[in-house]
């Protein structure tokens, strides 16, 4: 009964972090931050257990992709589009999840905040991902389930749409996204993609 | 039974908003993102009625000050100390805070983030009391009941005391406090400031 509050502080913290971090200029990797996060999650709860964070912290990264994902990628890789991640992860981790969920050879780029050293909102990201793929930001189209993460993109310029999967309200911040979906599925269709 | 959760995500929001929008380069002012936080966590929540945004708005606007508040300023300033406000509120919502609290006569400064458009812990928020007041950062006491204001405000170099009314634990941030106290009625005899 403890799981649920558990995860939601841990979440809430670990996003946290990284926007307090980086308006401080104080950056520390998604990894490291994620351990923190569970730290004080575990202690503001107080709940503990021997090898208990080590035990969390192993489940986490091996977190399964929607059972969609995989269809999807294949299917825009088939039609010509490149695709490619952008995550606040840092390198290591993006790795481990991207050979575990079997994503390798779907992805054109793995793009990291980790080498500029500042998180998501931050312009910077976004624009790192303009440059590594040679793109003008309008003619990227970039998928969050954030809604906050949706607004930084489509704030800096990308064509973004809000995997919206638990229907979330929308957040009142600048830069609004082009569309809306509850699952990956939805999207070849949206970009006019043909089925298989 | 709605109050308790709506409080804690209104006020969960309105920080939100303010890293944000720091961070993405989008500056509204506090009492802006106060309403924005309002009206997404009424939606988030199902929660309406007929005004009943403004009715809360308007008990926002008239919070009482922690009983002990008046009578320590008073003393500081009977020992010499100039006393000032640095606050993420926008001036207005500032002036009808003191002035509803009675504190105007005790303060030497009521410093807003508004003028530099971008919100704590940014160190330029830090940096701008320094420079209002005529003093090195590490000259400055720093009050504040935020774990990450107090992170923040540690990291630019002021010396910190921790307000920690409900007894949380330390976040896993840079910048530790100098003190920490559970009432300002301990502030005093921390700063060496004899009993009335």
């Amino acid at each position: 009964d403890r799981a649920e509050p558990l995860a939601a502080l841990w979440r809430t913290k670990q996003l946290e972090y990284t926007w307090l971090r980086s308006l401080m200029g104080e950056y520390e990797d998604f990894h490291r931050l994620t351990l923190d996060a569970l730290g004080y999650s575990l202690a503001a709860l107080k709940i503990s257990g021997d090898g208990l964070a080590d035990k969390l912290i192993g489940l986490y990264q091996r977190l399964d992709p929607y059972p969609e994902v995989v269809d999807v990628l294949t299917r825009l890789n088939e039609a010509g589009l490149r695709c490619a991640i952008l995550s606040n992860g840092s390198p290591e981790m993006l790795d481990s999840a991207v050979e575990s969920a079997g994503l390798g050879e779907l992805l054109d780029q793995v793009i990291s905040v980790d080498e500029i050293a500042v998180y998501k909102p931050h312009p910077s990201v976004y624009r790192l991902a303009a440059e590594r793929l040679g793109l003008a930001a309008s003619d990227i189209c970039f998928m969050s389930s954030n809604a906050w993460d949706v607004a930084g993109a489509a704030n800096f310029g990308f064509r973004v749409v809000w995997i919206n999967r638990f229907g979330q309200p929308p957040e009142p911040l600048p830069g609004k996204p082009a569309g809306e979906i509850t699952t990956l599925g939805e999207l070849p269709q949206l970009l006019g993609v043909k089925s298989v």
